[in-house]
């Protein structure tokens, strides 16, 4: 199996695919195409959420902001998945989420000859690539990726020619949010960092769900919001705070967008403070 | 065969193939993830109109707004397919067009234990369910769903452990137009009511095309619209009448949108008058 | 491998893919189905950029400004491809680029009975037919079309009931720049046209990168403008020359869009003059 995601829109990836189906039959799954254009940021954090529900198989991701610089392009194992991307810190995340722990990631360069375009590396460096590393491991594997062994897929690279190791490989962490404690240890405010909107203006912040636990109201910002656990608990326009299926918290409105109520786009702060009113 | 249909656009339904490839390799193909949002109706027009063109298939829909109330989730057998969805009456009109007739549709409810997420059933109860019932009609088939009788369906589904009959699903029954005939038993004039609008802002309506047979002009809320086969028969920006693929009277603009142009939208009601002009 | 193109959105392209799955089960690749509404041209474009990177399939097109009218439906033979699509010359342009030579194109018109619906001729006639032309081929090959011979699937069109030789296609022409030379031989200046936008606003010209070799800056209509590798080698906000993916000139806008910032549409046309200005 071998997933693709870009922000190239359509009919880019289609592209890939031709490509591809030149070196592999492997099947091929969209994760997306319209990610947020040239954030690696956004991409590290919808895919940490998409490929773990995978089966192993192989990951090719560009968005690609550096393309035609000399940015590397790397093919990265964790555990018996593997992501092919450029080396822009997009990948680091989803591999963490896919390994067992920080040793179970190998990263590679790809030794690349001069691409065909200076524009468009996924279908001229990424596809082809991620295309032979899922036949490299069925090779080793006598059988698809989904069916390999770590060891199998880490000496299916090993035995590439064109790859080497890479010890440096851009990284991208996410940070985390700071938490004030009341004098009973109860969570007093919590200022975190908005990462990811997504197509409903839901706006996804670093702040883990357990934080807002047992909570019925927040004040974001300064004012006060409801926690529900469904949208449907405010009225339609209404702003609400909840926990998204990915365990963050999320500044939504019902039948609404998020971002514009909030005013918040990727990457500001916001403060979550805590507010036993009965209102 | 497996199809998903939802309102979630851009990279949630990959976390669903995640799911559903570590249960089955049924071929997935999709309906659609941009439907209208929170739309249970829309979703039970076009899903109506699109999944008899296929061979039977379990089809997996996810328009869901009550999602993390108590809302049920449904397997409903139509014929030899199975619509997995929720609730709110999605399922039930194009279940009634896969079926032979009312009696040919049994309604299953999910016995779903405390999903992971309050918000994502996408993939935390309807994906894996769609998955598991697609293996189950294989396995009792010996084949895939394409080719798996009726009663190889109906009893797949009543071997599984976590289905029980629903007696009383929610049910959305699209309104009949109301047809005035003139002396001679011809149609005067028909009252109905708008059900969808399409990407290209058509404004597709509950009344037959057969309604409007043989006319080239109709009074549309009043004013005088030339009815056409092609839209290339108005010139560009102009209004028009046309039967849609659906068989359905819409109202449209040729290379425009007929949503701003008539000023309407799903659930609105317009009146379509007779009117033997020769203009 | 059966390859669907659209300007349908969705889920229109869902009911071609039903009706395609009760013919063969050929594997379905999307290029898009969000190409420019009703530009039988944008289409050439983009099929003429995309088709060729695929191995030997069947290409099923439908830009259909005409449907509904008197137009033919085509099957045309490029080399082992075939493209199945309406007589409005869309298809000439990919046609060409996926044959050897002139002589290495077949084209045959499809005597349909009168098609279901008057505007889905996508599902009534151009997925069907896409489906059989890929059964036939299958048949004559003996394995998949990817694998079949220039003759097997020469062979397979030539045996279908249905078909028959159409002498005369639509075609469809990108037109060439005017080059004017300087008194050394080097490129004063050339007069293009814009073919086509892309997702990003990217303005896509018709004059080859070759052109500009070597160039550090140009002007755009009067307006000098860097002549660049990458997007990133301007700042955020201003417009740039670069040579795309498909070896055009382009005229874009780091992070923002070209076709606004230059005021340009498909049809346009654009003088580039050389200017060896050091600034």
């Amino acid at each position: 199996m071998l997933t693709l995601t870009s922000d190239f829109g359509s009919p880019y990836p289609a592209a890939m695919k031709g490509v591809i189906r030149r070196h592999t039959d492997a099947e091929l799954i969209d994760v997306g195409h319209d990610l947020p254009r040239g954030d690696p940021r956004a991409a590290a954090f919808w895919l940490r959420f998409v490929l773990p529900e995978f089966p192993p198989a192989v990951h090719c991701a560009v968005i690609d902001p550096g393309v035609g610089t000399g940015r590397d392009a790397l093919v990265i194992r964790a555990g018996s998945h593997v992501v092919v991307a450029p080396d822009n810190g997009l990948a680091m995340p989803p591999a963490r989420a896919l390994a067992t722990d920080e040793t179970d990631v190998d990263v590679w360069a790809i030794d690349a000859a001069d691409p065909e375009s200076a524009t468009f590396h996924g279908r001229d460096v990424f596809a082809p690539t991620a295309a032979r590393v899922h036949e490299a491991i069925s090779d080793e594997s006598g059988g698809s990726p989904d069916e390999a062994s770590r060891s199998d897929v880490a000496d299916a690279l090993a035995e590439m020619d064109d790859l080497s190791r890479a010890s440096d490989p851009v990284d991208l962490v996410f940070p985390d949010p700071t938490v004030e404690r009341d004098d009973s240890g109860g969570v007093a405010a919590v200022d975190g960092e908005v990462l990811a909107i997504d197509r409903f203006g839901n706006v996804i912040t670093n702040v883990p769900g357990e934080l807002l636990e047992d909570r019925d109201w927040v004040r974001v910002d300064g004012d006060l919001t409801p926690v529900v656990e469904t949208f449907g608990a405010v009225d339609p326009g209404e702003r609400l705070v909840t926990v998204g299926s990915h365990g963050h918290v999320e500044c939504d409105v019902n039948d609404g967008r998020g971002d514009g109520a909030f005013d918040m786009r990727p990457g500001d702060s916001v403060r979550f403070v805590a507010d036993n009113v009965s209102v």
